[in-house]
């Protein structure tokens, strides 16, 4: 009913780091693609499993050295309920092999259509008497624009199922500041969002001393980053933004606690994709060149930090 | 590239409402449940396919007399990706009786994120050199948060295949106001969201003088409906809550325009559940009591308004 269990993770793993699993269909080697072409023709379906064959070999070669993943709904949806079949199976494959995972959903609704989204991608429901898991996920990123009734729902379920949320507030994008900067009274929106986000959590803190309700904040505002972890102590951060976006590791230390807790960074594409990047590295070599690079992200982001 | 494809609908039917269809398991007759347990045994896929005869059968009483439905993405995702599926056969039924089709997922990420969500929701998506459409609803709703980086994606396949969207901007739930109503200077955060989708929209006006972007206001919340009618003369409204949650008929006159235009109100619960409240209605008869109930919401609502 807090972040204990990813934070045991990180610790375990030396790692505050998560593997965005976003596969598009393009940042798979061809002759996989290729393959599930030929066995299945061109179809949803195929493009779905060659998915599946991808990210399976990512977790394989990463699961001892990061603690996290973190798959992105929308990628997954691109490929119709067969990508989404995909992401159920992608999840319980990572939890197998011992990973935390969090769904980047961005989910958000209120009352009974919260708790229908909290019980399909945290919960369970019941069907015709029995208790049945639709993902599964150990976390799910929300977005609070709709205030308590749409994260209430999912409080319940972090505490019965002990998971938990991380809540929009800065987000690492361009136009974030559109809204999010805005200010109410004298507090920018992010702030106001991130204080929701200690009042949500203040019943779930955990031996850490961090609740289960953490929030997003893009490594592209390291200022904002430093701002918000002093003013948030009991909310963990995700941070998306990193490499690809142009968040350094040394602007990224601002986001942690003096032991080096408080945050898990994100990378996605730069991970997925580092066999395109490595010179001279066979296709076929895709799931080791993820492996150097998410060893190259740990040992980067740690430099900075007092994780022991 | 406007909303005109659905303003013709509304005109047609003379009827500017929308029938949400998120199905619990518990709305549906026990007969139909049971046939499927029967077949299928006690699981995700049995329960999915119950959904999905309840839906196409509710489809087939109302296609003639109400213009739209709005599947809420919540129900079907509760189901796992087999009640994903339904929901892509649900939406593809609809349509081939010649409804509206608006996707209720609330969905937001950023550029190529957002790209995905727009490709997998609106749009088409590329395998092995082939077009597909994973979901192809007419419309989606969207939190904006994030600001025009999780809009823009969306505009672009909105103009291409003649889409729409409605962004959040009043909602209908009690604690809506936690930060809706907060104000940046001296206007709610509801308006300056309701500015941004004026904005958004500025070069997708159709012959009715809406744009392709939408909001979502509460008909819970009369005087905002209002204030929000005048404010943004472009934008279609797209408003939940009425009836189950409280919105009246009366109170719903301000959402729309002098012509009876410029809303379409949802109902979900009380077409859906019908059955359940009306004297002495077999089970079987569900789906007739539903068209009783969109028949009489048609007229409650029109009562009110100038729609020729």
């Amino acid at each position: 009913m807090s972040f204990d269990r990813l934070i045991q993770k990180i610790k375990e793993t030396k790692n505050p780091s998560v593997v965005g699993l976003d596969p598009k269909l393009d940042y798979v080697p061809k002759y996989i693609c290729e393959k599930h072409f030929a066995e299945e023709g061109t179809t949803l379906r195929a493009a779905a499993n060659a998915i599946l064959e991808f990210n399976c070999a990512i977790i394989d070669v990463i699961y001892d050295i990061v603690p996290a993943i973190k798959p992105q709904a929308a990628y997954y949806e691109m490929y119709g309920w067969e990508g989404v079949r995909v992401l159920a199976e992608t999840i319980r494959y990572a939890q197998e092999k011992g990973m935390f995972v969090m769904t980047d959903g961005k989910r958000n609704d209120i009352g009974a259509t919260m708790e229908a989204y909290a019980a399909a991608h945290l919960g369970t429901v019941m069907v015709n008497g029995e208790e049945m898991e639709p993902f599964g996920a150990d976390a799910l990123t929300v977005n609070g624009y709709l205030g308590t009734d749409g994260i209430a729902p999912l409080m319940k379920i972090c505490k019965e199922k002990d998971k938990g949320i991380f809540v929009l507030a800065k987000t690492s994008n361009p136009s974030s500041g559109e809204l999010q900067d805005k200010c109410i009274g004298e507090t920018p929106i992010y702030a106001v969002m991130g204080d929701m986000c200690e009042a949500w959590g203040a019943d779930t803190i955990g031996e850490y001393g961090y609740s289960a309700v953490g929030a997003v904040v893009g490594a592209t505002y390291p200022e904002q980053l430093r701002e918000l972890r002093k003013r948030l102590p009991h909310t963990l951060f995700l941070v998306p933004g990193y490499g690809a976006q142009g968040g350094g590791a040394a602007g990224l230390a601002g986001a942690f606690d003096e032991n080096g807790l408080g945050a898990i960074v994100n990378s996605s594409r730069a991970i997925m994709c580092a066999y395109k990047k490595e010179e001279n590295c066979p296709e076929d070599q895709f799931a080791q060149a993820a492996r150097r690079e998410a060893l190259r992200m740990r040992d980067d982001i740690t430099a900075y930090i007092n994780l022991k």
